[in-house]
């Protein structure tokens, strides 16, 4: 009989891609403590600290043999964590050189930020995949009127490609958003326990350009180029809000989508699609459920969540700093990690699956056509010679009635009733030649899309890789 | 070499108990799920369907033969959840006659509200051994005179049983919430797909008696006594924001007598203590650290991100509903259960490991005593005649003084001051017994304390459980 | 030329009612809290402290001439908001005797928690009005036909009566909830400086039961039965917590309900309706737009941030406490009331004016009904001797089909499809008359619409004001 | 008698500076409105749409006549705000030219943005001071020792100019991130009801260059260099919520500073110091609150709750949006303006009146000093001779019985411990020395400190008005 399974990440093994699990698995980040732990060993022995080259070879030699279950089993005998981790290292190394002049958080600050700014580094090229494919659809749809609607109600035309644009535009922000916060994440760097440095110091007997330049090569090593200056045992974690706070702005874009997008459905507009060979709820094959677009919301609002954890923790530091933060951001940083990796794979998945249905568009626009067109009936009467006045009012009359009838149920009759009433002089013909000409109205939709498809342009030639990408296929 | 463990939930894992994890376990929810189709059937069989006696029983000699990742890999064929799981428990007993007139949500949020109602049902044993826990301290500490604080400065004596009280009488709103909230937490019951029960009604052929008549048999099945009468696919998620906002209100008092006893640590009043064989610091001896009551701290925020979630579903129903609700719910359900959980965990090992240090309570008393005392000299100088005014000036003269001298890094010279002020008329004897006398001016708290211990005790008599609890011995 | 205005509290302005704005105006409050003094003094008198008649009486003549602004001077000069206020009571009144044994959080708190609870008892009769406009929708549309969607495309037949009980049950939770919190909510009474009652008690010279008689007199005058027992310098901020996360929750079936009202305008079934006389948008008088459901879903997010705030108090307390939380009180408090009271007046205003397009629906119903009756379809194949795995798979293959044509923008030819499909031995006469019997197939929804009327009954009869409560006019 | 005052928006009146209330005034909307009506009809003219010269002057004549209340009163006849302030302006004008090819959105939008970005402006001004203030007071301090504390129990030494400076450095993390949104920030522009610029594209006739043109001339006269390309009827509210988490982010760094601040007042350490002439608690003459500070962290709570209101509006857009979030933004936009500007003046405030006492800093040190030099006297004995395990043990033994002998109320004993044990061969004098060499043991503390005086540097230049800004007088 199968092991019984006590507890599952939800998040993390259902939604998120493996390559985002990796970053954040105990194993992997006990591997990168070891590499860190490594990397300050053969910086400090360059610097003239006595650490025998047995030492380093020995500690590179067992770095990969992790058992992330005999450190918990550590752990538990001397009730902290990171003691446990070196124990074991060193155990299986067989010396006791590392984590010199170091504190914990020397150790632990640097790794969460280095598995943070790996993962937005991640993030930002699946994000340049979503505007290319954005800009993709909206290229395709460029032309393709569709009836824009304010207060969920129809108000005029406008093109498909237009209505993505609208949406890849704001992804844009919020692409650049991140990508400048990749660019000047700062690092803590090894600044001891409060802050002062003091143990480096004292380990270099008191050289301080030594220990700047241990800082400096360890930036180097972990590919950042900026280190904070006065900080005290923790980094400020107004920087943890600035990462999730950008998560969530990344998030709004595809948000908005996936809800127009379900709204468009239930109007049978449009479907978010199926991959090749998926099949259906089977009691109601004609249901095709935006059930993608329904976890990509559901996705955004648990970033929401943690944006609340985060900001409850900036702000809230006490002296140099303590742990209250330690379990929420144990939770919060790899989750918020996890929530938007699904959630852009998900956008992915929808911009290429998704289906339009040009019979129905065009039929709604026909549906509304004549109540879009009036202001040209208003001003064609007008150049026929009636009043404005006269007019206005004649039009106004018949577009509440025709109205009433939509509701009614029947066909919308508006031009019927002005060609009908003498007041405007506007025979039918005339009228169904302004309509077909109002069915072109789209403004400047077009060059507005095309604008957007240049936008996207450099960042596609900025990161190659993102135009290859593939989602993984969806549970 | 050990496997590597790509993901671990850390919330779950490191902070709950075993039996919560178990109410949330993968494995428990479908025995759960089997439990209820094979009552379903039951009660089906009894009110006239035609449901062999066979297949009820090979459904339940298979019930506990769950093997989750064969679920998931069927799932992934069928992308769909709930028909994946059918299909695996029909194959294991050879039938088909489960989920009869049922749609998903039948079962999953019949389910869903069965572990929250457990979880909620667990953790009032656990909030009433909390307050329990807090009388004891309470009544133990009942007249330990302690300088109160307000703004986080010295304002009046009380004790440190009140101060205590305080807390547990917050707790006691909480808990009552929480008590309410069991006794009336209302089911969806089985009302299908958009939630008129369609479906059973044909099933029993439009019996309607007999569909009511199911629906109370799974409810006394289910040891739930109300339902909701019209829904639609879904309950409404403001429920799910009751439970959730009860738990946050249930963390507000464990929450802040933590950050109180962080404080009063920094004033080595007093500390979390530590559990038998507990090695501190190794690096700083002296420090002990109050690592459990921030981590309770950082507990309550992670409920916090979860309240946000939680207040996003709520009123954000479409129709009938959706499931752009469904990964929120599969994180903040099972997560705001373990947060809290391991919160309560640890306040009760913090309720029994805490100490305090009557010689620093008493040291700190004595260096504030002569300000908390002037209003006594007041009324004292002016019964031995001198004029109100005059007095007060003095007074008001001196303690400033006085107080400049304390923050000079000085002892408090107030009484020196008095005496030596002829405008008083007061002796240093007469001060000195006179302050001695306001080392006991703490008011009606010991009062206070008698009353909280009386509130405790219905609770204490109702769940008599609760007294024996034990939090696991925390990592 | 008329003067200019500084700010405008739009919040209370331009969506509040006059009597919510009463409650919390800074006139009433000084009303309030000279009303509490007066109440005090009498009783201290009852009870022996030594307070000329002559003093009351020159209280009470000149309670009500408040000058809001002259407190504000004042206080500029004391900077002590309390002490401008006792001054300039007493400066008017010729007198010193009120606030004896008090502290400033005595008052405070207690006209705080008093405008709470009227507050609260004001929204309890807006929400049975509420719960009473929603039954009487109901029942007017028990009976009339609605395509129920899930996922925002068409489910099954429900009843449009049944759609608005949904939302009419979700508020009966939330009113029971605020019921409760209004007959338990207990008041932080006469506790003195730090909660130890130390001043009340050295007034009436150490005798504990005076203490206890003024503070019973208070209750009785306050109309509170219930005070705390153990409290600092302020009572507990989950309090708070627990009367926002009430209004949120009352504020979830609303929300709901608006975004239904708001999806279903988009299909034409139904719209908000206006006011007599309401002039809708001038250029596109087709064009109705959900503007208060929209405002109504607006008013609901504001809670929602008043939520975040309420829970960051909680929890954060200090020792006996400080002020941290007064700048954010004095915001959220009456601003979260604001917001509740537009948002039921919205409610009520939307309820009664809503307009429903009977011949839309049916439409509706219509165009998907081949869908919603295709088990029907396969029951009665089977009864005539078809294969089941045969009717299934030609029904399935011909709903795709039918799906698809709906799509390219044709009318749903699901029967005509069947009726030529020699494999299911169904007439079209045979297949219009299923159809025609599905058109009925609501299941249990009227008879969930009654339950519904019957459950709101005792509301109606425990507060007859709320059938009569007409809101204000809409800006 | 005074009239009595209904509402009062205490976050503007209370706290706000008169600049920012003038910024987001009812009266300074309205201008504004005007004067981009006038804009606009000036660049339409330059464009070659027919607008007569005496109406652009007639409109400029009557632009400050500005009635509030008749505006309000129009809005209650017409039900749309907008019409009300064109037909009040058109009427005082005499004219009816304004608004030609605009909606509603391209008028408030766009003065929203205004207002917005003005507010940054300025708040980056108030920001600039503050780090100019950290500045200050850090290179006051540089070199005053004070005991770090982690965990809020002593760690090590440190600076107070370093403590400081880490609350700086945060500080300038959050000012660089406001910079760059200020010199970043798009505004919608003028593109018309759903985002097509149609209507400006039919005044101009078919001509998109002139459309082009408009549009650069309004960002121009609006100051902002970029425009947004697709929209729709609205920006995306991201970018509001860009905004509000930006001042989040700024006030982390005040918020933990003055959470700092009321800790060490509590150690009586420092105080936030009081205006001059400004009278403190009269009832406890040596209570020196902090008010301020407690203010502050009130005011950074209320920015949180506008922080989930504007993460409630993003990703919430339906279509080509809607006013849904319109009650939300007219109570979050200026509200959480008022409150970063009343936080960042209380700051000020704080940082020009705050006292620190130096005596209570070094008796604090020496006090803890003993345990913070346990490893010096370690390495010390090593080098006598002494065994490193021998010496070890003995160190622990004592510094446990003294860290039990200061908790029971006596002084720190560990000097006289280790001198009278043997093991050690340290004397009373040698250890005395090095206890005396440790007190400057507080690493690179004042180099970090140097470091960030630079980095304010660059800003005191670019912004040199604020060097000079003085918060208001604080109520």
């Amino acid at each position: 009989m199968p092991t019984t399974q006590l507890t599952s990440h939800v998040l993390a093994e259902r939604y998120a891609s493996e390559t985002m699990q990796q970053i954040w698995s105990p194993t992997t980040r006990v591997v990168l403590e070891r590499d860190l732990w490594i990397a300050i060993l053969k910086a400090q022995r360059d610097l003239g600290v006595d650490i025998p080259e047995e030492a380093i070879t020995a500690y590179e030699q067992v770095k990969e043999q992790v058992d992330v279950e005999a450190i918990r089993e550590c752990e538990r005998l001397t009730r902290h964590d990171v003691k446990a981790r070196i124990d074991i290292f060193c155990d299986l190394a067989g010396h006791q050189h590392i984590h010199k002049g170091m504190t914990s958080r020397d150790l632990t600050e640097t790794i969460e930020q280095l598995q943070i700014i790996r993962s937005l580094r991640y993030l930002r090229v699946k994000a340049v995949a979503a505007v290319i494919a954005f800009s993709a659809r909206t290229h395709q749809y460029r032309d393709w009127a569709l009836t824009a609607r304010t207060h969920n109600v129809p108000a005029q035309l406008t093109t498909l490609g237009k209505r993505l644009a609208m949406f890849g535009e704001e992804m844009l922000i919020g692409l650049e958003r991140l990508d400048r916060l990749v660019e000047n994440y700062p690092l803590r760097g090894l600044k001891g326990a409060v802050g002062t440095q003091l143990d480096q110091l004292t380990l270099f007997e008191g050289n301080s350009d030594k220990v700047k330049q241990l800082e400096e090569r360890i930036l180097d090593y972990l590919g950042c180029s900026q280190a904070l200056g006065a900080v005290g045992q923790i980094y400020p974690r107004s920087l943890d809000f600035e990462v999730i706070s950008t998560l969530v702005q990344l998030s709004s874009a595809p948000s908005s989508f996936a809800k127009t997008l379900r709204l468009m459905a239930g109007h049978e507009l449009a479907g978010e699609g199926q991959a090749p060979g998926q099949v259906g709820s089977s009691a109601m094959p004609h249901k095709i459920n935006c059930r993608s677009c329904e976890r990509l919301n559901g996705l955004a609002v648990i970033l929401k969540g943690h944006l609340t954890m985060a900001a409850h923790l900036a702000g809230d530091q006490w002296n140099e700093g303590d742990v209250a933060c330690s379990v929420v951001r144990r939770v919060m940083l790899p989750d918020s990690c996890f929530a938007i990796d699904g959630l852009l794979d998900t956008l992915l998945t929808v911009l290429q699956q998704m289906e339009v249905y040009p019979a129905s568009l065009e039929r709604e626009n026909q549906h509304y056509l004549p109540f879009l067109s009036t202001t040209t009936f208003l001003m064609e009467a007008v150049k026929s010679g009636v009043g404005r006045e006269t007019a206005h009012e004649a039009i106004r009359e018949h577009a509440l009635a025709a109205s009433q009838t939509l509701r009614s149920g029947k066909q919308n009759d508006l031009i019927e009733r002005l060609a009908a009433d003498s007041r405007l002089e506007l025979s039918r013909e005339r009228l169904e030649s302004l309509l077909s000409h109002c069915q072109q109205q789209t403004g400047l939709a077009a060059a507005q899309v095309e604008q957007f498809v240049e936008k996207v342009d450099p960042w596609r030639r900025r990161y190659p890789e993102a135009a290859d990408y593939q989602p993984p296929v969806m549970l």
